[in-house]
């Protein structure tokens, strides 16, 4: 696994661009993104488990039902969600780009991202669906990423180089992240582009199993988004022998999709509205996986806990208190918790009891933008993952006139 | 119901008072209370359902075994939570008190609030003792209501006159809100007192049942303690027949006690970290009340929402959203959503969709202090009150350093 440039563009036959259209005021700000393969491709998608769904999620399920889809079309500044009109609309997005590059229209992944419950106009759309796909360039990922950022500070691009019955396979995939992120289910936007050749229901079993330990693992304030979805194409166009079963090739696949959604998880974690900082609890020891998840998200989703980061305050008692409120079935008194960053590890509870510690030393650990909050809580074998931010001035101000 | 001053000395024979022991630093805030009752109580108790308890909640849920107690002993300061001598410091303090008012130590509930994970030192407390003793009256709720503050900015005192056989009977409470306060059973420390004659049995059932849909409703930060207490104690001074069963009596204390939790409930939530809003959400046309509790409680407790309510920004999409990824069985096509405060009542969304309304007027509403949140989710019977705050730049502030 190699990591390269290119985002959504690193696979062979993908081309992306993204251009102001005027759903936003700011006129510096694209706002709409285009992703379009050479060739049809393999697709999967998975949506927000939040009943809420927003009108793009309803069509393009409709739109993937076959598997196969061509073209990706996302909008931001408005979430085309709460809307009368918001099937139509998005079904018009679709036509739209269908009728430009000759494709049908049930072959374009829709998504839309911003302000819910105000109406979306098609107009701007329309009127620069020809400039948008004049872009359209074979270097164009950074454009779309930047189409489809809301309150995000910086693109999200990764791709991953690897091999596949000896043709060389790209990955990448391009996120938008930052707030209203919880784990239940796909929990972002985030587009994935792939040469490699696999079948639709390799593909979709490959997505549904990574987002379990990755997008479903990542919380920036406990709100579900409305909108999520994370979608992945796959042209094909590497000539590898196409995967249509659980083979060792599927297994080469799946690490390199791990590679690059663990990354998008970081990035938008480490982007989170407001954040100053990424924080990645590692828990250990656990009885099961299950129980080492439960843990895990309890205490990257502890308002407190994650205050107390942005403060830098080794304050480890709420990471017992997130622990015990977690609904896992764990063993208090048998929790150690230590931070760690590129300044060094501390360990600072031991048995659920703190043990003395240098609140110096602690504390230039907790200043740095990475930090790890190692808890171990038993000698179970079960591990896990989860990534958030911490809470800042920022999120609140971000938050609080969001609308205007 | 009449509303009345005393707080938990409103009820005869209460005396309180509370003193500056030592363990803050900060000479100006009284950190150790005690409330006596002149004759043994009937006394119940809920406690937190976080798995990390405070030696505390350990030592107290023994002492009230057999329903009864004559003393409340509580520190500020010091959660003595997640310390290796943590039941021991709680017995001595147990003890302390007993052998200064000559009660049995298994009379005495003790409880803290404050930093978890730092052995408390019981030194400052038995020094203490002389001066807390001595200071008790028949006037000091008050003093009893600073005691137990942690960053609470105001005291939480209410009570309440009511008439039990003939018999006029008091029923008051002090409270400790603030932070780390999350709906799932008792949720902070509250101490209630009253005169009225109930046996140890009925005493429990009706807290028990009270808190359900009051402190389990209330939310600050989605923090679930891992000492929150709430505490009854009732000496039958006032000479009613003991109620000692499912009567119209256990009916009005019922009301008595409702009416002083709910103020409670207001109080805490008005003054929660950094908060400048009360939040209540009011929910109607449930299939259910459970359903109804399920979408009140997760629409106080979304971050987006609180932080759009402290910039008094109209944005009901969040409100939508929270209820879609609350888990409750609605059918989001038929939620209605307004928001009403002091300066009127404005809806904003119907049947699930955005309606046209003023933002200035919006605006106006939002800017207050109180803030109800009406939401009809169909035409059921299930209806529910959540409360909670706004989140704010000042939250962050308190917590991102709360140790130091």
């Amino acid at each position: 696994m190699k990591l390269i440039s290119g985002g959504v563009c690193a696979a062979q036959g993908f081309r992306a661009g993204g251009v102001h259209c005027g759903i936003r005021k700011n006129r510096t700000k694209r706002d709409l993104s285009l992703i379009v393969s050479d060739v049809p491709a393999s697709a999967a998608a998975v949506y927000t488990t939040n009943l809420v769904k927003g009108a793009p999620l309803t069509v393009t399920k409709q739109h993937l039902e076959n598997g196969i889809a061509q073209a990706v079309i996302c909008n931001s500044g408005n979430a085309n969600t709460c809307n009368a009109n918001g099937i139509e609309i998005a079904e018009q997005m679709s036509a739209l780009v269908a009728a430009r590059l000759g494709l049908a229209a049930d072959d374009v992944v829709v998504a839309s991202t911003g302000v819910i419950g105000q109406p979306l106009d098609i107009a701007p759309i329309a009127d620069g669906m020809a400039a948008l796909v004049s872009g359209l360039s074979y270097e164009g990922s950074e454009l779309a990423a930047e189409g489809i950022m809301t309150t995000d500070t910086v693109k999200k691009e990764v791709a991953v180089e690897f091999t596949l019955g000896g043709k060389t396979c790209r990955l990448g995939g391009i996120a938008k992240g930052s707030g209203m992120i919880h784990p239940n289910m796909a929990t972002m936007l985030v587009f994935i582009t792939t040469d490699a050749a696999i079948a639709p229901e390799m593909l979709k079993k490959a997505l549904s199993t990574d987002i379990a330990s990755t997008f479903n693992m990542l919380s920036i304030d406990g709100d579900t988004s409305t909108n999520d979805m994370v979608t992945v194409l796959a042209n094909g166009l590497a000539g590898n022998p196409v995967i249509d079963t659980d083979n060792d090739d599927f297994a080469v696949f799946m690490t390199a999709l791990n590679t690059i959604t663990v990354q998008l998880c970081r990035m938008i974690a480490a982007d989170g509205e407001g954040a100053t900082k990424l924080l990645e609890c590692a828990v250990t020891g656990a009885k099961d996986e299950a129980t080492a998840k439960t843990v895990a998200k309890s205490v990257v989703c502890s308002s407190l806990l994650k205050a107390a980061m942005f403060g830098a305050d080794a304050n480890w008692g709420r990471v017992l208190c997130a622990i015990g409120y977690s609904g896992a079935d764990v063993d208090v008194s048998k929790v150690d918790v230590a931070f760690k960053s590129s300044k060094g590890t501390i360990t600072v509870c031991q048995n659920g009891a703190g043990v003395p510690f240098s609140e110096e030393v602690a504390k230039e650990i907790l200043l740095q933008n990475e930090i790890e909050i190692l808890v171990s809580v038993g000698d179970g074998d079960g591990a896990a993952k989860a990534w958030g931010c911490d809470l800042t001035y920022d999120y609140v101000r971000i938050n609080g006139d969001y609308r205007t």
